[in-house]
């Protein structure tokens, strides 16, 4: 199958490509050409994920498809930006119309919950990996940067972090057994006869949710945030690097993904710097607190208060046998 | 060295990044905010590169950084667009300090040129590749669509074809002789030794300057236009078949590129498919003509009327021993 068919039957789809007001012209001519709604600003990510290095190619093709999507529309959640529409440059060692099928299905499913369109693309060969521009829209002066973190201001995660780094090991146990991922979009009743901490941790760690969900409650009440992509430690070091500040944070307040197999300080390892969550990870005024946590309370959405960002640089509060578990998961990571 | 310290080093330097007002905030956080001009489209466009399928390993990096960017350059000129910024996802097999300086230099000598900025991207392990997506801009109605062609409409192409298949082939045989690409921004006085047809030919090959210079001539004088990047029989083929027509080509008035060590065959056949070339064609209707060739002669820009659009689709007046070398040139192709 040539470049052109193969765009056609498997992105040029109309549940990819959707029907968008500012997508004036979308696959098929030498650009897209994008109308921006008057008074947004444009916001601008690209994430490439390579196979064997950012995904297990022995996943279920439909979560590689979400999985990809979802890596890069996590960074505009992270700057409070609305998703908008999205280009794909995909590298395919051959044409497998199976997997194909199933990959542009699994991005769809992704794509439609935000009604994010795919605009426009690439499809080369070569060593399996893809890299996903996305783009969304925020009003100016709104977007929650890296650098407004204050000494006081309080840190939080949106959720209990973990559980993704729990889910990739159980992957690479079922691949190292010869065993294949299970395709978790048609399990059966008994779950292949896996314990439901597994299913919750591998479902973590194939379909991230990239947390649009707490924008509307976080909007201006956010001084500072990022998406926990690499680990908490890593990312949150790339906050307080970009406002030139430290924290202190309480080990004992960092929400650990509880998984029955794994011992506590596994568990609080990879919470610490397993990554793949995709929660956020963001800092709050101590004047703002009360409004945050009423606010977040009325919404039903779970926040975790982790520690106090400080003007002496770097992180402390961290058992040092658990923060020097960081190279060991980096080197690990797939 | 690790990614950030890769980026800082060699992406996010000045003569990438450049000043411009548009960008509000570039390399550094979850996103690129952009603030798009009022009363603009946005004109988006990304193509991959992949080592050993779209460029030659063995090139110089410089030529490689600047043709990477130049190929994406090429689809916001076809639409008549003005370049704005760009991202880059680049997969490197390992980290070579010297090639990446020289890379980054080539990619800035053609951003400056046209002041785009480089706003963001990603940094991976992997096979060799760079997919760089470029945005433009261009007044609402105004881009030129590749669905836009009229029976009756003149063929135009805007430069000699040709140069750029019969570079590659040079290319390739210096690498087949175990000799080096030369860095032709360091010819010496004897050109290394190659005759000046070589050179230039080398030169289309490995750095493509898209045709912006075209536009203000251009403007709303084309009914369609494509950038001719596989060869003018395959986009021609992708512009008539976006408009529903077909053409009458005059063989004789393809401008074929010279090349004094080959056949006149192989020069037409490298003009008809050859492909590299990021010359654009292009159409306009009958009533127009003159205009335009005023135009043209006014800007001393050199345009080749090729034949006409006809309401019966396919193209004729192509002798049938050369349309059929497409496929040929195509398994070749570096």
């Amino acid at each position: 199958m040539g470049e052109f068919e193969l765009i056609r039957r498997y992105f040029a789809a109309p549940a990819l490509q959707q029907s968008r007001r500012d997508v004036c012209v979308g696959i098929g001519d030498d650009c897209a050409l994008i109308a921006v709604p008057q008074g947004k600003q444009l916001a601008v990510s690209v994430d490439t994920s390579v196979a064997g290095v950012h995904f297990l190619p022995e996943a279920p093709a439909h979560s590689i498809g979400w999985r990809a999507l979802a890596v890069s529309l996590s960074d505009l959640a992270a700057m409070g930006a609305q998703p908008a529409w999205f280009t794909l440059a995909i590298s395919l060692p051959d044409v497998d119309e199976s997997w194909l099928a199933e990959f542009s299905r699994g991005m769809a499913d992704l794509s439609q919950r935000y009604g994010v369109a795919l605009i426009g693309g690439d499809t080369t060969r070569g060593q399996l990996s893809m890299s996903v521009q996305v783009q969304g829209y925020v009003t100016p002066g709104a977007a929650w940067r890296r650098n407004g973190a204050k000494p006081g201001d309080i840190i939080y995660v949106s959720g209990r972090l973990g559980a993704a780094a729990a889910g990739l090991r159980i992957a690479q146990n079922l691949v190292a057994e010869g065993l294949s991922i299970p395709d978790l979009t048609v399990l059966n009743d008994d779950n292949c006869g896996m314990p439901e901490s597994d299913v919750v941790a591998l479902k973590s760690y194939l379909y991230p949710t990239p947390r649009f969900d707490l924008i509307p409650m976080l909007s201006s009440r956010v001084s500072s945030a990022i998406d926990i992509s690499d680990g908490l430690l890593s990312d949150l070091g790339h906050l307080l690097a970009a406002s030139g500040v430290g924290a202190n944070l309480d080990h004992n307040r960092i929400p650990c993904f509880d998984h029955l197999d794994m011992a506590a300080e596994l568990c609080s390892e990879s919470a610490l710097s397993g990554g793949d969550d995709y929660e956020l990870c963001f800092t709050v005024s101590p004047q703002r607190r009360l409004e945050l946590e009423v606010g977040a309370e009325q919404s039903r959405i779970s926040l975790y208060p982790i520690g106090m960002v400080t003007a002496h640089e770097g992180i402390r509060g961290i058992p040092s046998n658990l923060s020097t578990g960081f190279d060991h998961f980096k080197g690990n990571k797939q």
